[in-house]
């Protein structure tokens, strides 16, 4: 089967979406993870922005990619201007990505009605945009924006536009459905129509304004598209862009295309989630092939056919995707993943009283709000804990901390904390402009001179969730934090109704991880 | 056009979703809600599960529904039995609804290997369940199994069971993706293929588990189906069923087919929530059509051509089906966005000083880390500023908090806080598990007795995020709070370096917008 280019816009198009933003270096993070799952374009920002979305382009272009090239996003010149003095082309050029989008009109009356310009001038920037970056080494990706509305209005315009841009150099024509109306039937009749054989590859865009927007990806691969954009989650404006967790298993999976992906299918759901925990969204558990709940069957009657014969229930294995069977209700799911996990430290099984302890420990755990998929760390020390290889860090007598504020002055805390170490009494003391910069201080202080590994780890993320928010300011916190020691990286969690507790158990456990750990390495 | 029925699962297949759950009431408030939107069937309940489905079939019986008819669902008598004997039937017979589904096997490997017995037995199940339901008055709905399934394997037999429904007297032949894994284009070879004019009327009833159960059902349509089943708000199983608050806007409003809803489609984003309300399930915002964000705009260069040519921007006007236009602020948020925000209280224009200054100020707090795009109640309050119409609740004189924590035991907060309001001084305390609360207690302490209306609002949501996480502990963070008084709701924002302080700004936040804007109202 013909090869499939996917193409992500999540760290473009899906941060147009209500609550989806990223730091610089979750956009790095994120940029490498991409990589890794075997995307072929990374659309990384429109470096004209503003300087965070410049400086995602100059550290990626230091840095190595295995499968994706890094991609800038831009326009094509403005009208009555030369490409060579567009600030938006130099933006593009500047940013010194191998491969470029730039998107052009497409609809005749945005052309008139928006921008305010002649079709003739239209065609000219079209040319005159790609021309120039392909002069400058670059691959070109040409987005046509409105391209279904306009040629269902002006087909031969639309026809010409996409000469015109083959013509010129583009790599690529991509068909771009802005305002997400577009119909099944159609695109698959507007794709066929197109004289393929005298155009560059065409590829497709589609927002889910109608709820299609993943049928309309797979209909137009059908009907000769080969290059499809999308986000992770199917994040974006409005109703979202076209899913790719949901795209990519489509295609490689049920229609067997060949995507850079097809070998890596596995790792699809960890993609999904690991992305929605940098953009602190809970993902949706219905969301096909990578939602919590896409392998979910209900305890009952079903149980024996699906061990069985599990094609008649599922229309594919949930691990193709490293996704997992859930059985509700069903302690089957659990103890089987902790004898996975437990079989660095040796045999164990159903019966072992250390995975029954931990199998107890964790639904608990999890019962109160804790969960352990995106903080392994603190998962590894309920394990330890359960085998009996747990040493403690310390134990605390007592923290006492103090915030102030006083009118135009924001606030400042200080704190002092008591605690007990293999045997021996120390106290700390810390102050810093929040309560979990105060306590890890204070931590610090007390303990660093007798355990200096302490020095090497730091906190690199910190993120909190309200999980029952009926009653917000009662309501149960959980807070994750990650810390590093520039090599490995690691997550731990805390639960409680305070933020305050919830940070210091976590900030505790990413310091006990890694007391216990580094050693036994 | 040709007519489509539009039948309602909500109340049965629905309720397979993780989280869906209906009292008694609830389900003959949702019966009546959807008859009145203009459903044409309503699926209440299996009558032989439980006495509340059953409950539901005898209290509707005696109640009036304009175009629905109440469906109660059951399935095929069991191998090897009579018809007349089948306590399935009998409880359908029993609820006394103008019509039935009932559900038939149409997979040979599920015959075989499930309920195990032979094609032959399989026919008869099908045939004498059909026949007694028809005798005794009843509209006969035939929902095949995993159709496609058995289909794709054995497509003469899926043509006998259709036409021996058919000759059994069966209304409507109900093609169900059972294990939701059929894709679009084998969904439209299948029904063209199907002999229809020998056949009754053909629905489809789609699970979502590749995203395409919405476009599937539109081309089911297309092909020559005529009765379409789904769930509000794609509520199901797994990944859901094919959600009808998607499918009716594309069928009436997009592809102007005729349904009962067609002149009532303004009506479908209050069922939308509505339902969500009963379900206590917060709808999701991404939804097409009926979704807040569903007409969402970035604020910015193209705010002045979705006013003058909204069809340019939209694929349809909102209010068609009963939503509204968005405009969201955010970092591109240009000054015509708060113009027309500001409208309210005049005319302004692009030079206006007022426009200006906010503009700056807007500027100046998003290169901070603040956003507005989710903190609508944040910005009207530093619009209130801009015009000279803002007025503070209250002046700080400061505030104190201390929390402990000993071995073994959560931490506590205490706090007191000292306040001026409307020239007079104010001290008040407060203890709560986190300083939050406390700092919302103490605050309340000292000024319900003078400021009532605090005893009306609460917050209802809490959210952080960290901005800037190469450095954790001393990173900003930004807080969001959403706050209620049962009517309305409005969110607000906070950015420090201390989680203390951003959550203190968003909580003084929510306070004044009410205090503000209660009485300007």
């Amino acid at each position: 089967m013909k090869k499939i280019s996917i193409f992500d816009t999540t760290l473009r198009d899906g941060t147009q979406g209500v609550g989806i933003n990223f730091t610089l270096n979750d956009k790095i993070e994120i940029a490498h993870a991409l990589d890794e799952a075997g995307i072929d374009y990374i659309e990384g920002g429109f470096p004209l922005a503003s300087r965070r979305e410049a400086d995602f382009f100059k550290i990626t272009a230091k840095e190595k990619f295995k499968n994706a090239k890094i991609t800038a996003f831009g326009s094509t010149r403005k009208p009555g201007r030369k490409a060579t003095e567009d600030e938006n082309l130099l933006a593009l050029i500047n940013a010194e990505s191998p491969s470029v989008v730039i998107v052009g009109k497409a609809w005749i009356q945005h052309i008139t009605k928006v921008i305010k310009t002649t079709t003739l001038e239209n065609m000219k920037m079209i040319e005159d945009s790609i021309k120039l970056l392909v002069r400058e080494g670059r691959e070109v990706i040409f987005d046509l924006e409105h391209f279904f509305d306009g040629y269902k209005e002006h087909p031969k315009q639309s026809l010409e536009i996409l000469e015109l841009a083959t013509s010129a150099g583009a790599s690529s024509l991509v068909l771009c459905d802005t305002n997400g109306g577009t119909l099944p039937n159609e695109v698959t009749k507007i794709i066929s129509e197109l004289p393929k054989e005298r155009l560059a590859q065409i590829g497709v865009h589609f927002h889910n304004d109608t709820g299609c927007a993943v049928a309309n990806s797979i209909l137009s691969v059908e009907a000769g598209a080969s290059h499809v954009q999308g986000t992770i989650n199917g994040w974006g404006e409005r109703c979202g862009n076209a899913n790719l967790c949901t795209i990519i298993p489509n295609l490689a999976i049920k229609l067997d295309y060949d995507l850079t992906m097809s070998n890596k299918m596995n790792k699809l759901t960890h993609l999904s989630r690991y992305i929605a925990d940098k953009a602190n969204i809970i993902p949706e558990k219905n969301q096909p092939y990578v939602g919590t709940a896409a392998f979910g069957h209900k305890a009952g009657q079903h149980a024996d056919v699906i061990v069985k014969a599990p094609h008649l229930m599922e229309h594919i294995s949930g691990d193709k995707v490293g996704n997992e069977r859930q059985i509700l209700l069903s302690e089957l799911a659990g103890k089987s993943t902790i004898i996975e996990k437990m079989n660095k430290f040796g045999d164990y099984t159903k019966e072992s009283k250390e995975v029954i302890a931990l199998f107890n420990t964790l639904k608990e755990k999890e019962g109160e709000g804790f969960e352990y998929e995106s903080a392994e760390a603190s998962f590894e020390l309920l394990m330890l804990k359960a085998l009996g290889r747990y040493r403690p860090l310390f134990e605390l007598n007592n923290y006492h901390l103090e915030t102030y504020k006083t009118w135009g002055v924001d606030s400042k805390t200080v704190g002092r904390i008591f605690l007990k170490s293999e045997g021996k009494e120390y106290m700390g003391a810390g102050v810093g402009v929040g309560p979990v910069g105060t306590l890890d201080a204070a931590i610090r202080d007390a303990l660093t001179v007798y355990h200096p590994f302490l020095d090497e780890m730091t906190l690199s993320d910190y993120k909190v969730r309200v999980l029952n928010p009926e009653n917000a300011t009662k309501a149960k916190v959980r807070v994750f934090i990650s810390s590093t020691d520039g090599e490995i990286d690691w997550e731990t969690v805390g639960v409680s109704e305070n933020i305050i507790e919830a940070s210091w158990q976590a900030l505790v456990d990413s310091m006990e991880f890694y007391y216990n750990t580094r050693k036994t390495k």
